[in-house]
């Protein structure tokens, strides 16, 4: 496969054309930051990520990691650019200022996690919990577990993970038997089995600080009865550094279909030292607190393997010559044309194209409003974190579903080349298949969003959400694909209103389909607000590419919009009518 | 992953019920066959690939091929099995009587091959590729060689394999360069080398029989200049025994993203012996012959696979417990219910129900075709052969798309758990992604199928597919049902009909999205005649269940035919219209 380059003119487009980042600033009181400053911090993202991570993407899937004396190792080279990734600050980038972080908006450092995701899925990810472990902690721990633990997991010195799921308990929580009891000096002795944890042990930092669910032994049943405890993989001295080892290990490391350079760690907590994080039995809704993020942080996943796949076709279809076009002969010196002039491959990169640009200003938007979240005005922070609310969801579940589409697009464009290790191309679609299970399965967040964002408060999140489109829509400048762009807000924004009544089975039938539905709607309200704002530029070039791929969406991508409306508007009965042997043959 | 179980049940009602086998080869002359021998042998074929076969599956996949010292070596029990098989004379059912073969129809032999895909993918491959040659040489090959060879190949002693692919030429054959020198015994010396072969060597069989397209001295350019030759890998005694290696050899074997346990070799011609099969310069019409059979039974794993995961999904959804399912609690004596009670959990897996049972009626429609082909008038083999043309790209790209999605809710229902690779669920999405690749990628089908299959003699393929179809609705009892179908068919045909007189390119942009309107649509009609054919049938239970699923399908996957009708009715100017550097970042 081709070496990934990184999108620099798409970012700047979404960045300066389409998200006007020095009025955002501006606007915001962030006068440290303007339109110049993303650039560059975008364009060193990008030369790390292509110039030190890319590189170890194919070696690190073939040499995966080891367990041997309870140490991980992960592959040739993994460390080191870790190391070079800290200290040239990128692990710090959202981190809070009091604690060692840049404090940078979010409109600067989601480029750059997308284009780490390009460039290395396996590497991204140790990373990616650090930044879930700093959101838990800023917001619930002590100061004194903050000054102790925060800085270092800041700047990425020591690593975070998140210890939820247990062989029993998955998407269900309440399940989880870990349990933590209390000792004399106000610590916990943590007990029980985790599995599922990401970078569980790595030969990447001094600490591994783990943040894990657990039961006190007063605690209520359910979720109600579970808290949030740090435990860190070394114990620290009176200085604050790593000293004696804790109690807990690596009872092994999993064996996956891809992101085979992360270690996936089974851990074994047998009395663990550890602290609470937050007030007793509230660790869900401290978990809840880093929720949205990790969880539009895999969507990211999803949108960084799609990118890295369409490079790769695109490429590929360049220089591979076979047949001659339908349309006439393109190439009369050689003995065939590039694949890139066959229709249905210009179909599929089309295709592979347009998702992946529509999700990248999906994500560049869901970023707009993390900043305003985050430095708006109170009213303007409430109305931005529902918003946040309601697309978290949609970019998670419809950001890696798209990942995996465009992924094995890519793989098609290769033929059975594609299907050969050494081109990348599968390793793409076997890596990203994990971010539609993790961070709540997809089917989870669909009914996160239909059965809560859609209709807590009355539909007021559906309501903030249509303002921040229509926002969007208000700066279009023509007219016609104004209106095109209005009918279907309107239109999705009348049928998500007709769900606000529906029974909580009926629901959950629907969910997947409606949340699919709205990706494909909302995807098509930025393909013509990105088409218009490209027309707004003084690049007649981009206009013209914009505008093209806008029809393309619209007219090929689009109607599946109506397949998936279709499917959840014909009621629940024709799956909740299935039952027992029903399913079996007979 | 649950053992696999054979679909028994369900082919006895396909069999018996559905397609009236007792009547079908009575209609036919079949004197030797009836539906209780269909049955006998379908069993016994279940009995073969669950307790032989099913078992080598994922060691298969860790284990993989081997090469050294030029000799290929497959997994633990790969050659044992082989052997049992051939024994059983398994590998002769389609073979023709006057060469060892049992001449069976092909309604008794696609189930055994959809139940050995289904057990193990990798382990089916090599025997469908001796079929294929076995089909190429009984069609053109002279008696001398057929003497020489053909029995070997039907009884299984010996494998077969078909060299197309160069590195240079995949999908356009019209680049190969490999060359064939006559020699003055009227041998030829074979030079050059071919990518992907499988089986191009193994453990299993004392000689190895490759079909290899290759150019004569005097040949023209392009696909006409190809002709197709005999190359053993052991040379011939004057008793018809191997003896001296062949002046070929294994070059390397493919590191791929699965069916790892079959040997995909590289293999090096260097004036290898071989002699012509067919017609000089009729390689290209030879490999035709085998074309749609070939195209077929990838098809067929592509159902294999589905099957499979549906079944690995049905029995973990009925044991794994989280939460309660929202339409009430379901199993109270239980910390939480099932998650087969999901509602959404409930909808993937009657997504791979419907899906998988509706190719396995496509499947076993396409066989009993297949045996009016060979068996009927001359008028009823004539437009037997017209369905078939018609048919095989759908069923080839189709059911392996829909091959890849099943395995993929199969993974989804899992969760986590699907992404490890001990519990076997993303082994049949990574095994099944190569079939929308190879005999002609699945882009290539959806050409035939528009470019060639419909337009051709006016469309007449298009008429003998809607009478094969509306002979189902003929039988059907149910008026509403009877209506729904026809309006279905009618809808398609009438749709088709206006695809007769469109532009090359425009074909070219439309055909994938046409393919899978069609299968959509057709899969509908099967659906709406299974419902039937259970209701007249004496088993209630089965009655139920199949209307339910056709209820199913009607409402949640046939809406999908709009949106792909929307799409290649757009036009093709949405993609043509696109080019050069648009498609980069501007």
């Amino acid at each position: 496969m081709p070496q990934y380059q990184a999108p620099l003119a798409d970012f700047q487009f979404l960045m300066q054309d389409w998200l006007a980042l020095n009025d955002h600033y501006a606007h915001l009181g962030l006068d440290d930051f303007d339109g110049e400053l993303a650039n560059e911090v975008v364009a060193q993202g990008a030369k790390f990520a292509t110039d030190v991570v890319a590189p170890l993407n194919r070696s690190g899937d073939e040499q995966g990691c080891t367990l041997a004396d309870g140490k991980v190792t992960t592959p040739e080279g993994f460390a080191a650019a870790y190391q070079e990734y800290i200290a040239n600050g990128w692990n710090a980038m959202l981190g809070p200022v009091d604690y060692e972080g840049q404090g940078l908006p979010y409109t600067m450092a989601v480029p750059v996690h997308e284009m780490l995701n390009s460039a290395n899925l396996s590497w991204r990810l140790t990373t990616m919990l650090t930044e879930s472990a700093v959101l838990a902690m800023r917001k619930h721990a002590t100061k004194e577990l903050k000054d102790l633990y925060l800085s270092k997991l800041v700047t990425g010195e020591w690593t975070g993970t998140m210890n939820l799921t247990e062989p029993q308990a998955g998407t269900d929580l309440a399940l989880l038997s870990t349990k933590a009891e209390p000792q004399d000096d106000g610590s916990y002795a943590i007990t029980g089995n985790k599995i599922f944890i990401t970078g569980g042990d790595q030969d990447w930092s001094s600490n591994v600080i783990h943040m894990v669910l657990a039961r006190l032994p007063d605690a209520p049943k359910g979720v109600k009865g579970i808290s949030l405890f740090l435990v860190p993989k070394l114990l620290l001295d009176e200085n604050g550094e790593p000293a004696e080892p804790n109690a807990l290990s690596v009872g092994s490391i999993e064996h996956k279909m891809g992101i085979k350079a992360s270690p996936t760690c089974v851990m074994n907590y047998d009395g663990a030292t550890g602290w609470l994080v937050g007030e007793p039995h509230q660790g869900l809704a401290c978990m809840f607190t880093m929720m949205n993020d990790a969880r539009f942080q895999v969507g990211l996943q999803g949108l960084g393997a799609a990118e890295a796949s369409f490079q790769g076709a695109l490429t590929y279809a360049r220089e591979r010559q076979q047949s001659r076009a339908p349309q006439g002969v393109q190439q009369p010196d050689e003995k065939a044309d590039a694949i890139v002039f066959q229709p249905d491959v210009a179909r599929m990169l089309l295709t592979q194209k347009t998702l992946t640009e529509g999700c990248r200003a999906l994500s560049m938007l869901y970023a707009k409003y993390m900043d305003i979240e985050h430095h708006g005005s109170a009213d303007e922070q409430r109305e931005a974190g529902k918003v946040i609310q309601f697309l978290t969801p949609v970019c998670k579940a419809f950001m890696t579903d798209m990942g995996l589409e465009v992924t094995n697009h890519g793989i098609q464009v290769f033929g059975g080349h594609g299907y050969i290790r050494e081109w990348g191309m599968e390793q793409l679609a076997r890596d990203v298949r994990i971010a539609q299970l993790y961070e709540g399965t997809n089917g989870i967040q669909a009914l996160d969003l239909i059965g809560r964002k859609l209709t807590r408060d009355g539909g007021d999140m559906l309501a903030a959400t249509c303002d921040a489109f229509g926002e969007l829509i208000s700066a279009m400048d023509n007219q016609e694909r104004r209106a095109h762009a209005q009918a279907l807000l309107d239109d999705w924004r009348a049928t998500s209103a007709d769900c606000l009544g529906m029974e909580p089975a009926d629901v959950a039938v629907a969910a997947c389909d409606y949340l699919a539905y709205t990706a494909y709607s909302l995807l098509g309200v930025l393909w013509y607000s990105m088409a218009d704002a490209a027309q707004q530029s003084d690049n007649s070039t981009l206009a013209a590419a914009k505008e093209k791929c806008c029809a393309f969406y619209e007219a090929r991508i689009l109607p599946r919009r109506d397949s998936h409306r279709l499917a959840f508007q014909s009621g629940a009965a024709n799956v909740l009518s299935v039952t027992g042997s029903e399913f079996d043959y007979l």
